[in-house]
């Protein structure tokens, strides 16, 4: 594989034209961490710019246009991972949802004993597990997946039975991007009357995700990733249609109240998703997102995944031709059916490489503890190009670090 | 009280010249609104330009500045509410962080089965401390508390023993402005074991809050009413220094654990205040959160709250020179020691009054149901004529009403 190959995919790309939406200057680093914190678009910024000035201009009455939001962008949202509309919210952060979403599900399994995890999942959805696991009296049992192939569905398959309670599962891995079948996982669980709660933080915007027809119950993620809404944009929430009524959100907040306004002397809960609303929505950050989904919208799932699949295909044949030579092995599946959006290299001297890569101005990924770097081609704005450049850059900083000039780094504080 | 007088006042008023720091057009509606919606400052929309532009720059580099940024803004907060460094977190929202503490209380006084709140309180204290009564098998007793004059502290002193786990109220009302000493009631739930949990959303940035002076054990407020950071913006809590290792944070997330990067199979809660951190934090709230109170802090503290007092004892005495002789009623404490930093009137009119208030563009109040109008002349930026003025346009109006002359209004959408 030559650039040659990546400029002809570059020119055959249906989504090239979408880099143009984000400002991107010339002669930057490539910005292979889309997958931590995505870019802003044009459209995101003069969505948040719009959002300041009708709060200068309007100030308590832009409420008239606002107090939907939570809701009319979760719809919106709901085109990306295959759910119709009034399931979906838009609030809170993905470990509040998370929390949220999960004390419901015990709440609504009450005979039910077992939660069941996957280990090597990221940490806020082991720790909220954990927490609620010991408040509520029930057993956690993370399953321990194999770092790079992710969870085996035997194993799983062996692990849920009529205790439990509820299977939460990351749909793709944050590090090593293995990708669980949503259907299989979601039957297993249906099999023996479990719920099952997906995380999409590392799908939603770059890898199809089909709730409704898989017919999955809960759903959780952030916008900050590949939705590119921005840092700490706020997270959603997904709570199949039929199922919302039957749970109870811990957290009675007063938009998730029937008749918010009335203000009246008691609790009860909105008809549907609604009721998992909690506090005042953050207003400019529901309009980044708004922006960021429609702009992905646009481009289409379909196209999306496409391209992702394209780059991922193209950075594993790069990383065996230029980087496997020198001792780094593909820490993500080989395979494409089982992999998402991104794609992980292990070696014993990442963390130096990826230190490197980054104050050089060549390439930004992302180093996870203890031997990972991950690279995250985000579809929307990521060029063909750019994956055969950075691994080029890359094999340049590991050639300097073989030579011994590559300088200590500082600890590394990334997300 | 003539216009004269209001004159004089704003000649004298030590904050005159921070009128300027914020955008207010010339002939515009007159905003009393402020403690619903705060208006921006030219520094918080600074601040967030600055925060996109860090964003499109740095991508996920700006981590680097903004992952302390919750604790950071939280200590320059707590300048506000007379906390120390260490004890004051910006994040989520009042919501969530009001569940997060008032869950911790209850995990903490295991052997107490009550929890006493206000049946007058802000509906989403009451829903969130409703829930938690209902989900931890504690028993939630609302005071009837007066509506104008608000709780008694002989009902509280008689309804707190040695059952009491948690004392939840707000310092002041939402709707009367009903002011509570939070020192004497601080006092009363310690005397007898309880701890006290404060909501501060109505008093920050114009009332006077001594947390520590007081002993209070834990608070919780949002930012975007006299802070002045933006519909939604993220909410603030606090946790008295030394009681933070003792409690157990319900939402075990990764921000909230000791070494978050390394991405442990177990959750270890932070040290301090820290571990009530729970997700991704909004960086663009949070940078707005931060412009706001470095603005509030050069005001100062007694310098808000001498002229928020000033405002609303003018206030008080044009609505019983001009509302009063038409039937309205003063809905707030006559007594400025027992009354934040809002005014409220009562009339069966209010809703019409206040909506056509809008619609002409005369002045902007807040309707609470069933028969309230709230005035709040946010001290920062409200001057002595806008008072004067406001209540003589509301007088206007109230005429116009009397001669049959104002439309049925839409139903209100106001928060």
């Amino acid at each position: 594989v030559d650039r040659a190959v990546a400029e002809a995919l570059d020119g055959a790309d249906a989504l090239a034209s979408f880099r143009d939406r984000f400002p991107i200057p010339d002669g930057g680093p490539i910005y292979l961490d889309g997958n931590s914190l995505g870019r802003p678009s044009y459209a995101v910024q003069e969505a948040l710019g719009a959002g300041l000035l009708d709060w200068e201009r309007h100030l308590v009455g832009g409420w008239r246009r606002w107090i939907d939001l939570p809701v009319q962008v979760g719809d919106r949202l709901g085109g990306l991972i295959g759910a119709a509309t009034g399931q979906v919210l838009v609030c809170d952060s993905t470990t509040v949802n998370l929390y949220k979403l999960a004390d419901a599900a015990l709440a609504h399994q009450a005979d039910r004993t077992v939660i069941v995890g996957d280990a090597n999942d990221f940490p806020t959805d082991r720790y909220v597990l954990a927490g609620l696991a010991q408040a509520r009296g029930r057993h956690l049992r993370l399953l321990p997946s194999h770092p790079v192939t992710g969870l085996d569905l035997d194993d799983l398959a062996a692990a849920v039975d009529r205790h439990t309670a509820l299977v939460c599962l990351s749909h793709v891995n944050y590090r090593s991007a293995a990708r669980l079948d949503l259907a299989a996982v979601t039957d297993l669980a249906h099999d023996c009357g479990a719920l099952v709660l997906w995380d999409l933080s590392h799908s939603a915007g770059a890898v199809p995700v089909e709730l409704d027809a898989v017919g999955a119950d809960l759903a959780v993620g952030c916008t900050y990733k590949y939705l590119n809404a921005g840092p700490g944009a706020p997270g959603y929430l997904y709570v199949r249609r039929g199922l919302a009524g039957e749970l109870h959100q811990p957290i009675q907040g007063w938009f998730g109240q029937q008749d918010q306004f009335a203000m009246g002397p008691g609790y009860q809960p909105a008809a549907g998703v609604a009721r998992f609303l909690t506090g005042t929505p953050p207003i400019l950050g529901l309009l980044a997102v708004q922006a960021a989904v429609e702009l992905l919208g646009e481009a289409g799932v379909d196209r999306l995944w496409a391209k992702s699949q394209g780059l991922t295909r193209l950075l594993v044949e790069l990383v065996r031709q230029r980087l496997e030579p020198v001792g780094a092995t593909l820490a993500s599946p080989a395979d494409p059916d089982s992999r998402g959006g991104h794609v992980s290299i292990a070696h014993p001297r990442a963390w130096p490489w990826c230190a490197a890569l980054i104050e050089r101005g060549l390439v930004v990924a992302d180093f996870r503890t203890p031997d990972v770097m991950r690279l995250g081609p985000a579809p929307v704005y990521t060029r063909f190009v750019d994956v055969y450049d950075a691994v080029e850059r890359i094999a340049e900083v590991v050639a300097a670090d073989r030579d011994g000039s590559l300088p200590k780094p500082d600890r590394s504080r990334v997300t």
